[in-house]
């Protein structure tokens, strides 16, 4: 059995390390070993090592962490029919079952039975990560592995709430974005592309809404203490029909409800505070709220085509492996633009 | 100039009072004049008194109070042609414009120009009133006004629930219904005539529990305080699809919440506490909240076929108009047992 | 290895032949081996045997007939964690690969890479039949093998077409049922349970449309000349919103597509003569025409639950497995009531 | 009374003819008078000279012509809110009721009594039409009424057409657009804003294909035999997930048929051959067909903002009202490029 490299989790509140351990291999008919091409360092890695997932993922350590992985087919279980050895590949975040109700009705994100690479199994911080046929999504061969990976679970998340949010967006409909950060940027591009509304985007850094105009906002509004009255003239005082939410804390949720139009959907992504609104402004303005995890393996496929057509793009900086800890301190420190990603 | 008898307010924190004032005639082209068969006492009206909706709805005193009627059109504008004098009608609460966007999608709810009988112009505690033909529905023959007139607000609240609530339910998922006073007693109905899900009713009251289930309850469970267990036990432990609650308060959203299942809508329609639940459980769960107002012309439509077919019934005790002191009475100590009704 | 009856399929235009054959065996991972407890005998099963297939499945002679099978799990392979041996179960009659994007979606009907057991390999005209693990459903300790085993195809089909019918039928909407025979039967207790809307049913038999009466529809129509007037008379004269056809030849689609209302859904499930309408009537009254196949693994898990519930029910004639000749004699002979059943 | 002119249909097989007029004057509570500002000459003129519509609109004649309508308000009756005097506007093609349930529902176009001004009463070639404040759009400052009269009708149709095609696609899907004439054109417009589907468009025309890919088809195929192949080479063999027929004769649905993919969606909008196809083809393949009339108020709405975003263009070629036989004689000629407009 052959060795890898793969950068571990040994306890909470210390650094990571990097091991040596076996390549993993298929053991299940329908397991899959994907070579990593790009695996995304990622804000939760951070939470990971404060312990913040300890209990809920319950996962024994040492273990490799890293959950948003790209990458090449490098073998396959004895019934996988859909990639094969050589296949450039995305992966789903989750290894979901197939048979209970929600992986049949192509809800996989709830599956009863799921794991969580990176979470609360070995994950993308090393040369080989094995996941399952039902989990890798093949890319356009114009896509780069590592120019994708931050798509896996960020970029993922992101698309769903907005292909959510899209399918009641008409001509005449205004959408605002609250946070043109990671999630955000991604969110707008996705927007721009499924449907056809107005969008508004709101954020507290004013290079981060120039940013947002530039890849196809129709209005930035930099928040800086008259943001919902701005929203509200922007829409003939009546507020948007739709809000997607990708900060979720510091105020912006009761700050994004008043920017809510009648009968409008609020869209929860971000998160940090609570949502707290009376009963009575909820049924007297008919508005609801809307839940938003990570997408389903559909929605990677779908975000995939996005990509390969150039309608999604991320902006990346590359860290060889190694190199794992100089990616984790500059995230820790804010030095990141774009997504940071771990190479081969 | 004929006259008639209207019960008025005169004052907030001040009876009502007999006055005797102008029968309305048609002034404008789509006008209806309506004598009144039936007009609900609503604690609505107890609010009104108490001056909750003073501010809110801005009417000028005295004005003619009773916001849930039905009758027989008494005499119609030039540009009327859905009904004839003499048609058996139930009124719609609002008179609406439609021609803004709200009126022209079905969502008349929403009407940006939308006047209320009984609450902000004169109501149905009278001889007669003025509507809209936009706002009267022909009713079944086999009908009385004064049996359905309740249907008018109350019932019309809980047929739009239950009707979005219902597009989501097949024969394998689970609502929980709660509350089963006078509005969820309505809801169980329409959820049974347009769903296949199986019903879970909760209410504090073992009589309220009883009578749910005597009208198609598939379960009953008394809220008293393992009410919460109860409802997972018949979930298989995952909580229900759908939760509808008529009551929001009283701890009843909290409750509620954990009713719910993963990817589930929580129907906010009782109203009282706020809805306070962490995004980060929003998220993770993946759940919705759905406000709730009062139904549409079409939603009141579609509820008048329910009850000409047997299928959607309230208990009514009736009162004579000059006896409406009594029927308020009645109401405000808790005497009347289903809807009270004040008949000309 | 033990051996087992198995009913074959030998020649074309020849007698089916009973043979000794290996009793099945789990050999991929997601395989389920299904004591069988009851074969429909379906007139699928007469035209296979006049060739009408052979071409299109291409199967190997000799093989085991037999495609609406339900039993008890008798065996597993090493990867199924959604039945365990002893579990009674009804047959999805596809089995599906699980990975391609209908499957991914919880359209299995339309799986890139399907068996059809029954048809293209073998079924369950036998005491045993290998199936996967995504084609079983377990049913209720209260419903017998025998008894459901006709839902699993002919069954399937009806629902999943009065399912999709019912989605957007209301308290005023009527729909037309034409054909209460075996699925019209089925169709018409799916949408009484699913759906609130005025159901006609049309039948050129009278005891047929006594029946359909006697099982919720409200109201029956022998056709007999004057049909269409009389579903038109009971529609106001305008047409049903909705017409499911059962039927699909004999001159049924033209009579059908005149019940039909302005903007209404014309439900293809029957099958023989051609759909055959001017575009200019399609554009100028905008109606559809929508397919049916077979339904989903989902669709079945519904119907069953609805079976549970003896909500719907079927009537079926039981001969065993040794007399498949009688059975198969009487089907073609008409002397069938309900569906014949194959039972060990 | 001051008197205009209006072109007007004297007689079937005779050519229109020029007549003074009285200026209309609103006389119910809803009517608005228009100053008209463009009306489109649309082949349906040509029928109409024909004798095709005499029977169908049972109009008297002399009537003034003319069915695709923009200008200024001229005069507004008593109970008109949502225009004043001077407003720019484009007029929806019916003068519909309001209190049916289909304008009740926002599908207007089903409307239980509607006019059709320039089919069934005075239309638009002329210096001043009557309408209803249901049927007029205010339109942006950006638009001129000469620009976008054609949208409302043709342009209408296609908006509709392509807005309902549009709900179900996603980023993988294809579309295939049959014909770049008149309606192709704004549909190609409409389906690029509003859905993310690849677009895939034939025509026998190849300037119309070369057109069709400058306004943002992905593909364009010549029809000269090997389209279909072309299209099946296209989507891998499988056929698009969706077909918008523009054309409906000739062989158009035929070969249609063939480029649709299981379980996809055939959208008839052209007119002119039946829709033929056997029963058994529609079931096993679970295709369906849609019928599609003009849009909704609603849709003219959303078309008229995509209009002012530029998203949305029409190629016009304009002739003064005294011009109306050259006009007339240009299109029955194939001499127009875009469509031809009457300006006052």
């Amino acid at each position: 059995m052959t060795k890898m490299r793969a950068v571990q989790v040994v306890g909470y509140h210390q650094d990571l390390r990097m091991a040596e351990v076996d390549v993993p291999e298929p053991t299940g008919p329908f397991d899959v070993v994907v070579r990593i091409g790009g695996a995304g360092v990622c804000r939760t890695d951070l939470h990971i090592l404060e312990g913040q997932w300890a209990e809920k993922s319950g996962v024994a350590l040492p273990y490799t962490i890293g959950h948003e992985n790209a990458g090449w087919v490098h073998a396959v279980g004895s019934a996988v029919t859909n990639v094969a050895e050589g296949d450039k590949v995305i992966l789903h975040p989750l290894i979901t079952c197939g048979l209970c109700r929600a992986c049949r009705s192509g809800d996989d994100v709830h599956c009863e039975a799921s794991a969580f690479p990176g979470i609360d199994t070995d994950g993308g911080y090393a040369e080989y990560l094995r996941t399952s046929a039902r989990s890798v999504v093949r890319i356009d061969e114009s896509l780069e592995p590592a120019d994708v990976a931050a798509l896996a679970d960020a970029g993922l998340t992101a698309y769903h709430a907005a292909a959510k949010a899209a399918r009641r967006l008409t001509p005449r409909d205004r959408c605002v974005v609250i946070g043109a950060g990671g999630l955000g940027h991604i969110g707008i591009q996705v927007l721009k592309a499924l449907s056809p509304a107005e969008l508004i985007v709101v954020d507290r850094n004013p290079e981060a809404v120039k940013l947002a105009v530039s890849i196809g906002a129709d209005h930035g509004v930099v928040a800086e203490g008259q943001h919902v009255e701005e929203v509200l003239d922007l829409t003939g005082g009546h507020g948007a029909e739709v809000v997607v939410d990708f900060v979720g804390e510091g105020g912006a949720t009761a700050e994004g409800v008043r920017m809510l139009r009648r009968a409008g959907d609020y869209h929860v992504v971000g998160y940090g505070e609570n949502i707290d609104v009376p009963t009575i402004d909820i049924i007297s303005t008919e508005i609801n709220f809307i839940g938003n995890l990570v997408g389903s393996y559909n929605d990677l496929c779908d975000l995939m085509v996005l990509a390969a057509r150039g309608a999604v793009t991320l902006h990346t900086q590359k860290y060889r492996l190694e190199d794992f800890q100089t990616a984790i301190d500059d995230l820790d420190a804010g030095r990141v633009r774009g997504r940071a990603i771990l190479t081969p």
